[in-house]
């Protein structure tokens, strides 16, 4: 383990990209993100995605000229192409085009079309909350669980993510999948040689399982039963229907080299307060729910830890493992 | 039991209603949406509401005589004033605007404060749906859920709603609150002296039950546990800090006669699909989605149950039986 500073692990990440076939902007913007994923110690969406980023940019499942480009926009409302890139830059640019357009209009919609992976859903809000705005960020991903009463793999698990910034203080940022848990809860336990609880996965068949390989080699289990499989069906819905883009049935999984290219869609929205009950109202409502949500001990504010930890690596640097960063350029 | 005729209950509500202080204006458009509910099977949010809507009206909780209006308003967003009335006028105001505000700029945000019980979430949608347009729909309600490691009843069980039109056919209309079950599930089991599975419910301390009874008298669990409670938490603060209007730990429960006006907020949004991938590239990716999902046997269309309920009703009457009627009017 060794400490690196932000800017240097974002140096050998825009390389790797780049050799990888990445522009640099693309390889700079998607290097900015993962390290902050990292920073904020959200490693399965970090550093790790280097090396994965790299072989689709390499097989082709990413392309990595592409530049994003507004495909429609209309008032309040933007489309935004990813030309089958790497996420980030399209996102960049979508949350910006969003920003604005709340701006003028009080709401906004922005939707990405032929994308990638996007990574973490709430790091694409910072932008958001840093302009006084509320977010929401909304993605598909590749197949992962069945619809309700289905045994075939239909939607992806499909992240939800909001921000509301306060006063003073961190912003409140809520970030979940629509999983009961997250795929890594199973390879732990499969590594472990330890069974999994029923409600975690299915098999390749739909059945109930307890073992974490059939679940690995089957499916997750919605969160909440059928209350997730309905949100989970609600996001594929929203991020696909209105932006043209494929459903996770139709996209491969992130976790093999070759495969097509996902084409899968986000979609942000963005609200300004000042707009609608006025700005003082809203940060005055904000501190009372939190005052009360921490008068409970053991409640703590949603995104505060990887705040806080953002803050330290930008002041310390991050640490890293020698065989992390040999992976990343493997 | 006997058929009543969908006109018929809605005239006998209206009476009920005007009788207990209404505005013929609320009365009438509250007495559609709840005939409306028992019509499609939701009888918990039907004509057994009505009893408890003007024992409200009676007891100075609603306004009768309130007449929603636009607080403000600001291109594709607008706030609107319930004025401590019954919900659904206010609703049906604030949809009219989201729809009209949507196809001048591609979405629309409508905010509700200073409301009350909006009964069947999804239900305000079909205006939306038949406007060919997507919507969704999110209310808080009085607190009946801790926050995520907390002991307290913070949040409501905050309606998730969303519906997507379809080029032919029922709308895909997903409903659905963030409990991990309904009250009415405990409320049978006390009845029938059964115990009630972990993670259904806490004691007034915050600790897990399997005793209905304890579970009444303290908190429901969040659907898929923290998955459930931080959208719960994103649901309270979409509808309260964007809106002005009060969190279901400051709202008395709908159940009791006392209490407060609960000034809880509600919040719709309006897409129009035919300003981004456009209406051909709507229609057809929602189709590729909804034959995926039939294709697997045991899995239906959400929405489809009740619609056909609807139309039965329109044709042939609604069953109700004499006690629902005598309690309606009691």
């Amino acid at each position: 383990m060794a400490l690196y500073s932000v800017e240097s692990l974002e140096e050998r990440v825009v390389a790797v990209l780049q050799n990888a076939g990445a522009t640099f902007e693309m390889a700079h913007s998607t290097a900015c993100a993962l390290v902050k994923a990292e920073a904020q110690g959200l490693g399965s969406h970090g550093l790790s995605r280097v090396s994965q980023y790299a072989s689709h940019l390499r097989s082709g499942r990413v392309d990595g000229s592409a530049r994003p480009a507004i495909l429609r926009s209309h008032g309040a409302g933007v489309l935004v192409d990813a030309g089958e890139g790497l996420a980030f830059p399209a996102c960049e640019l979508a949350i910006r085009e969003a920003i604005s357009r709340a701006r003028e209009f009080s709401i906004a919609f922005a939707g990405v079309t032929r994308s990638h992976h996007f990574g973490v859903a709430g790091l694409h809000l910072d932008a958001v909350s840093q302009s006084g705005m509320v977010g929401f960020a909304f993605s598909n991903s590749p197949a992962a669980m069945p619809a309700w009463g289905g045994s075939r793999a239909l939607f992806g698990t499909n992240p939800i993510a909001a921000v509301f910034p306060r006063r003073s203080g961190d912003a409140v940022s809520i970030d979940l999948s629509l999983s009961e848990v997250a795929r890594g809860k199973l390879m732990v336990a499969a590594r472990e040689g330890r069974q999994i609880p029923l409600g975690w996965a299915l098999d390749k068949d739909g059945r109930p399982t307890t073992d974490p390989q059939a679940g690995l080699d089957g499916m997750m289990c919605p969160a909440g039963g059928v209350k997730g499989a309905m949100l989970a069906l609600m996001v594929e819905l929203l991020c696909v229907s209105l932006t043209g883009a494929a459903f996770g049935f139709e996209a491969d999984s992130f976790f093999s080299v070759q495969g097509n290219r996902p084409h899968i869609g986000h979609v942000f929205l963005v609200v300004d307060p000042s707009a609608l009950a006025g700005m003082d109202s809203y940060f005055d409502r904000v501190d009372v729910l939190l005052a009360a949500m921490l008068a409970d001990e053991g409640v703590r504010v949603p995104g505060s830890r990887r705040s806080n930890m953002s803050d330290r690596a930008a002041a310390n640097g991050i640490e890293v493992s020698d065989t992390a960063l040999a992976q990343m350029s493997a």
